[in-house]
């Protein structure tokens, strides 16, 4: 700055000075007084301890929660996918058994990832502290209104005059359900589902051991000729184990029908049902199984109000926090018309059922249920369902329990077929896990199959001659396989020999 | 700026400036950032909305929350205390019936409002999505070891090798354990408790009509000498609704404590309880009723393993996010020692029987219970109860339904005391509401006792002497009060008259 800066630029440097100054003193005020600077107030301990646990990383094999259990470094530990292990579940468990009996939605966790910012809610310390909403109900109407605009779109269902309840899973509705159609009854009401159904049909129904209503078992074997008997048939569709779209069976029976997996997740949607009771589930919608969520649609106004009663005596309502969370959820899917959701869900199942299914078509000694394309009103086309489970049937004799075999043999738990009221020749497997859970499951699976045979010509070379055992190194479909054969000397050439060889 | 500045003045000067441009940079850079400035990132959106409604203003007599029904300017709308109602609840309901039939506690209200910070929670879109935990169970570990603390610092109950199981309320766990100790008894059970009791152990074990127990009625008029008949009978303590502390009646019978109010806001702890079952519930705890959260704490393992299989089939367990947010909100409770929800409690729930009860007690229509004061463990000190509802009893003969009289003459709801297994000369009144509920049904009270009689010695001036009937206006209670009287020349003075009057 020399003695001849002109008037102009001496005024413009004090005042870039002057200003300077006074803007870092807002700045600095402004900063302190949090308030002003960030929109959260109250809320962002609560944000930044959500946010440090979402950060955590689990080297892309877990996650950890909030209310996780706390580890050493006095945040909480990572909760690893199957058969992943260590703190930060970077290690494979070796020689893991891999649960596949649970049907845990977890496939759809990634989406509800990447949708972080639009999908969480911040519940206050005061949120809905009351036993009712503002009319007096236990049911939240936002979220009743969200539901039905997502029946509309997805049209699975009727909604037109229907009377909607909420419950704590479909669980809890199906009970429920029963429950209040008993009462209608005066005689004993028989429970039946055909063939292979969800076990907790029979064992709830069993466990409540009502004066008013027995689980009797398959419903395509009752005898409804006595009409003093009255019936309850569960009709599930698509079917938990199967994945088939079903109809009722008996003629004159009250139906329940559990449509928990009547998404395009699952199933094309060929039309809306239109029944007296339909049953949903968050659970395999959004994939929010902990949350015990779900909703039935009713028909008759005495019916519902029958289901209320059970309702508010059995638990008092679903939780505000719940319902408030399962809106957020349902909020987002229904924005965009559904595509975000449907597309991820059907997309990852439609995949995994082709590798799988494929794998098992390879076999002769296992079998999978075979689902026939339909045209979906959704998707507006063709297609075929992608179930959750695969329903795998041991074909051969000596095997009788599949179930036993493929943990055996496949290190892999299933749920047993006589649970389902099928045979024990059939087991079921979860497909709707997560991708590494997926991953593993298939890599089981194939190798279970591979063992199966080399298929003819396969070619071996060998080099021992004499009557003996040996063991052979070879690839199968692009795994290692070992074996062990026996030589009587007969079959092979003496020196190098080729030969066609079944596993033993 | 003179030309004789020195150098350390010229280089103090540039000094500035440019460390104060660099500064602007950074802070503008830091700034438009945001994840650096601000701790939320994928919770911004979501922090946002949950203040926004907290900010609604509802006048101080009401709230809005993120699930509201959402009104004409986009924002849930003002869901406001008992007869107050408006856009902003600030207008009062003319001639408005007071409901206090519920137990609702918002009382509690305030606490949590005051403590935002601590006691918000923010849920991901992917918090546990699975149907278990890391350990397979339904049971949040931290939640579990938290509850144990607050028992440990509170010494209401004893906790030592007790199994403890959650519950969607306190509801969901009583006939959880109605059902899962008659499985044990091979004749029919009969379950009872002693009059009052709370209504729902009647009706919902009426409901579920099992094969195995019905409900009997009162426990003190049981014959227990034929040893076949199993019983299991309900201990609530305190009561409801009228608050005492008590023990079993029945001997030899399996007994289910019921210990929802057992917490310093409405009784003396006397004792740590120690029997076989347990049962607390949020609700009466922290007043989140809404979220539909108790524990059991079993002593024996095979109970639990029964309830643990009850729970299974009838719900599936707990929500997540109802064990999270009960996790947050007991963390808080726990912090400092419990001392400052227990403070607030106790607090407003005694001054609130206080001043009820002295209102009472004025009345010879109207009587309510009496309860003695007892040495409390907590607080070091004897102290009376200071029960969440007044069982008010009413002890003219003509009064014949109580709940009647209070609603024509009073304009509150009460609940009949028939349906606590009493007489009808009884109704129960919740003192557990909010500030503004409370207000009401003092008002409305103190009204129906000054109605009684205007009290010997009030005296009252008259100009009239004729053979008549006049109005006059006084003050009683410091409530104004209109009367009429009929004069029939002989007791009064010809002129200005004096009389005591007692109301027609």
């Amino acid at each position: 700055m020399n003695s001849t800066e002109s008037f102009t630029m001496r005024t413009l440097k004090l005042g870039l000075i002057y200003s300077s100054l006074i803007f870092n003193v807002f700045i600095v005020y402004k900063y302190l007084d949090g308030s002003h600077l960030v929109d959260e107030k109250w809320s962002k301990s609560a944000a930044g301890e959500a946010e440090a646990v979402a950060a955590v990383s689990c080297s892309g094999h877990g996650r950890a929660y909030l209310d996780g259990i706390i580890g050493g470094d006095g945040t909480p530990v990572c909760e690893c996918n199957a058969c992943f292990t260590g703190l930060d579940c970077f290690e494979s468990v070796p020689e893991c058994v891999l649960d596949a009996d649970s049907g845990n939605p977890i496939y759809l966790e990634p989406f509800w990832m990447k949708h972080a910012a639009s999908t969480a809610i911040v519940v206050s310390g005061w949120h809905r502290m009351g036993y009712e909403y503002d009319d007096g109900s236990l049911i939240s109407q936002e979220l009743r209104s969200e539901i039905f605009k997502l029946h509309d779109i997805v049209k699975n269902v009727n909604t037109t005059d229907r009377y909607i309840i909420f419950g704590a899973g479909s669980t809890q509705l199906l009970g429920a359900a029963v429950h209040s159609l008993s009462l209608k009854s005066s005689t004993p009401t028989k429970v039946v589902a055909s063939v292979p159904y969800y076990p907790v049909y029979k064992s709830q129904t069993e466990l409540l051991d009502s004066t008013k209503y027995k689980f009797t078992g398959d419903a395509s074997i009752q005898n409804t000729s006595d009409s003093s008997t009255s019936f309850i048939e569960f009709v599930t569709s698509p079917n938990n184990p199967d994945g088939q779209l079903k109809k009722a069976v008996l003629k004159g029976s009250n139906k329940i029908h559990d449509l928990a997996y009547y998404w395009p997740h699952y199933s094309p949607i060929v039309s809306p049902v239109d029944e007296d009771i339909a049953i949903f589930t968050l659970s395999k919608l959004t994939g929010h199984a902990g949350s015990r969520f779900g909703w039935a649609l009713i028909k008759d106004k005495d019916l519902y109000q029958r289901m209320v009663k059970y309702m508010d005596l059995n638990t008092y309502g679903v939780s505000r926090e719940t319902q408030l969370r399962a809106l957020k959820l349902l909020k987002h899917v229904v924005r965009g018309g559904g595509q975000e959701l449907f597309e991820f869900g059907y997309g990852t199942m439609k995949h995994r059922w082709e590798l799988l299914s494929k794998t098992l078509q390879a076999s002769k000694r296992f079998s999978v249920q075979h689902l026939s394309s339909q045209y979906c009103t959704f998707l507006d086309k063709h297609r075929t369902p992608s179930p959750a489970f695969a329903w795998i049937k041991c074909e051969q004799e000596e095997d009788e329990e599949c179930s036993k075999v493929v943990l055996g043999e496949a290190k892999v738990i299933g749920r047993a077929g006589s649970l389902f009221g099928a045979g024990n020749d059939y087991v079921r497997v979860s497909l709707a896990d997560s991708q590494d859970h997926f991953n593993i499951l298939l890599n089981h699976i194939e190798k279970l199959v591979s063992q199966e045979k080399i298929g003819s010509g396969t070619r071996f070379h060998f080099y021992n001659t004499a009557n003996q055992t040996w063991h052979a190194n070879y690839q199968f479909m692009g795994l290692d396989q070992d074996i062990q054969c026996s030589f009587d000397g007969s079959s092979f050439a003496h020196h190098q020999g080729a030969a066609t060889i079944a596993a033993t």
